[in-house]
């Protein structure tokens, strides 16, 4: 089939490779016009024979929405968009409703994979209408991995950002166990070669997972990862499955801490860590400027 | 080789299974009459040609404890004992000491792997001199999975426990990370099936892993677990772990929040949330016994 | 000075009655007659001499909104709307925007106070431009608890309840604290008289507070807190100081981990702990359905 | 009444000028000449009328250990040694059979003041013999601040001790409570004066604190508090509160973060965040030793 798909970064662009790989055309837009097989969204739909399926990779928020706003004034009855961006879910609703009105269909996409997916495919989880599913299909078939798994027909518009959101939300508690664990290893106790547990635990083991393999990748190309700083940037989605924890009250206590160590990573100086040093200094009398480590004397405070 | 056995419950029992099919001749020890090679550990060690080698598959504390006391009377000098229960890895440096006093060896072994080890074969992280875990490596060879990885050297004498230990930590908080996400898909938003979406996960995705595989299994023995009380036991690793990292300062906090989730679960009533709601009701003037939900008015407190 | 006030329950009835004391006048309107002196909103602006200060003490969201969108069409220019209630921050810029159309001034107010606050004075934060907070200043006088302090000009409109809330977020944690504490304290350990402890606490200790106060206070009438479910609501204000933190990627994880605690305490069955007890039935070989503490062998699961 | 002080630093020297200031009889010694009595414990207890009270407040740990060894050798039967240090309290049980072993009576007692004790009086909790505790009651009069509350027999030997970690304990969730409230404050939102508002706070809430009129303190001293680096020290009783609640179960989520969040406060970079950075760096393609914020596409990992 024939796909219009907007956005050739480094996912965009592998996806794009993967569909072709499968037979399908691909004409792809993109403002980096170095990218792109189309000048304009106007030629990309042009270019299109009705009925067409549309696909964004674009940066979740303004871009997304400007995005679908410039499509549902050239698309035509008929026409599916998909968003298979990382938007936030509850703008799918939104975005559905504003391209309904011209007779436009809307599904919502969320991918993983990463610089994988070129090879090994993508997971995908996706919610709409049966109807505007069923013509994106074989893109779906061409994206997804090989087997039994790795796609989902999710729920109504907004379960496949959903879906990812928590996806992500469980990656994130996940990362954050191999880490702390990986700290505890190289902090203390009788283990003299980290890297060479976290390897053995591949085969055999209750955490045999694909981040495990992962983290000896890493591990093997820099065993005490000193190249890097220890500072984790996070992408929106584990905010969001927090909010919607806090909507729902349900508690997320492993998940949430796990995007609050990320904020912590990126703080050079924490002030509430200054605060709790200024309290400390206030009731034990402690020398308000310096930060040396005391040497904790009988009595003193907390 | 020859291999004493001590311990023949479910895991030790299969592993016997493991071991006899690889081809080695194992005499197994319990104080179940009816499951046992021998009646006692003296015939154990009697029926044992010298050097030994000698297994536990014991409870940790005192039931390892005393049996190896016992052993340290029975063995002689160039023998070898083998920890491989769940003893805390503080333990294993007395454990070791104990019978070096006597020429005896010790390995101490962390065993991963359940009901699945018979078949798939066991992860085995094992901590002592290199002398010591030669002579039981044909062992560890037939209770290891296939392939390049599933067992580990971790280090001297304590090793082994403390990195099953900290892979137990993780594990805590990876069960956490999946136990989270389930709660929220079916708490909320527009997933229309949730067991579907997790089955889909298991290709392609960034969380694929064997935890994953069995949250399916047990999704499809019942897609809502209603046949379950939210009750989840703990035993041991996941507290030494925290206590290990709060002796070293690294923060835990994934980690100990799935502890803290299981240690509540097993509270009928919470006397903690009794203090919250007696202290509501002292600054709200909410009636005191009363455990209605209120409907919130203006200025009320929280 | 004339007040009109809207909202006669618990808090808005005794703070009716604070005003009255210091010499204001009152007239309150309630949907519930009985409590009231007018019967509608358009008697209480026609009773009222212009320019009007209209205080509102309604449940936030609906009831607020809809409130003032009345008010906004009966009142008159130079008029000034006081939201007293616990509004989310973030509707109070719509509300003075609406009302500033008409020339109608806006000031939002947190208080605190709960039902001590008519004999000892509420805590006031207050947002909004200078002119309509002087026209307020005399009630904000009334209210305030006699002393230095009790009251602040916070910021602009919107200060005042993002004020109030972030208040109640400490509040969340500290009360978590002492119930934290006090749990370990009855569960374990060497002390024999939990209350004497508390008791004793109210002086010369870094934890000396009002909270502690009222602590000790409830446990004099329930020594164990026997006749108390251990079942906490939360009203808002907890929730929104977390997404207001994940908002701006500030890490909050005492004050999100009390959120939490309450979130737990309400639910009679934990899902996610269903989830982690199957996936625990799954590697570990444990009866699907049992939920009874089990013996702990060794090499079993965690 | 007469009493040997042993320890004379910033809380014993400020201890001993509020008995002497009650009336009675203090003998000090400390290792620093300068600030001692007498030159060494013989010459203290020599110059003590039998029976004595000797008061130790020297550091918890190895020199409280050994301190109390050296005195056991050098008391009469009938004495009674007071540890006033932080003592963790399962050493008391191990003080107290030593010393009972020679006739000589034990009482621990957590002392809780800091620097403003001199003046105000210092919060007791001790533990022991009733017999043991009435020949230190003058001295505990003397020390405690006037009033009804303030000092308070807790029970056996250790509970002292015990009363007090759990004292620091929440101690930690209230300071870091009002950190993370200020750190939000300052961080988002529409309040212009922070420090205002902590101000105000002191009289009318909820949360009115000795805690919080120090942190207005600190404020009025550096508003933004500039002057400091976010680093927070711990003092044993935090981690000790923490490894009684595991190992008795109870959940501590706030206590624990508050613990944690001083842990990382002092890591110059975080290891856990370095695997974080790591992983995200394999599924996402992204530069490995870049540290820089990323722009966020479409699809990109998490």
């Amino acid at each position: 089939m024939e796909l219009g798909l907007i956005g050739l970064g480094r996912m965009g662009g592998n996806m794009r490779e993967r569909i072709r790989r499968a037979g399908h055309t691909v004409l792809g837009y993109d403002r980096n016009a170095g990218l792109a097989d189309v000048h304009s969204l106007k030629d990309l739909v042009d270019a299109l024979a009705a009925p067409r399926v549309v696909w964004l990779m674009v940066p979740a928020g303004e871009a997304t929405r400007s995005t679908i706003a410039e499509l549902a004034g050239l698309l035509s009855p008929g026409d599916v968009v998909v968003d298979g961006g990382n938007s936030r879910w509850t703008d799918d609703e939104t975005h559905a409703a504003m391209l309904a009105e011209r007779g436009i269909g809307f599904v919502d996409c969320g991918v993983s994979g990463g610089v994988w997916g070129l090879e090994n495919g993508y997971a995908l989880m996706y919610g709409g209408e049966a109807a505007h599913v069923a013509r994106v299909q074989p893109v779906f078939d061409a994206l997804k991995p090989p087997g039994e798994f790795g796609a989902v027909h999710a729920g109504r518009v907004g379960a496949g950002h959903f879906a990812k959101m928590v996806h992500n939300g469980i990656e994130y508690a996940m990362m954050q166990a191999f880490a702390e664990g990986w700290e505890l290893l190289e902090a203390a106790g009788p283990v003299t070669d980290v890297r060479e547990v976290f390897r053995s635990w591949q085969q055999g083991t209750v955490i045999r997972s694909w981040l495990l393999d992962l983290a000896v990748r890493a591990l093997e190309e820099d065993e005490h990862l000193t190249a890097l700083r220890g500072y984790a940037q996070d992408s929106g989605e584990g905010r969001w499955t927090v909010e919607a924890a806090i909507e729902h009250a349900v508690p997320l206590p492993a998940i949430t801490a796990s995007l609050f160590a990320r904020f912590s990573s990126r703080q050079d100086d924490s002030p509430q860590m200054k605060m709790i040093a200024a309290l400390r200094n206030q009731f034990g009398g402690h020398a308000v400027t310096s930060a040396a480590p005391e040497s904790g004397g009988a009595g003193s405070g907390s």
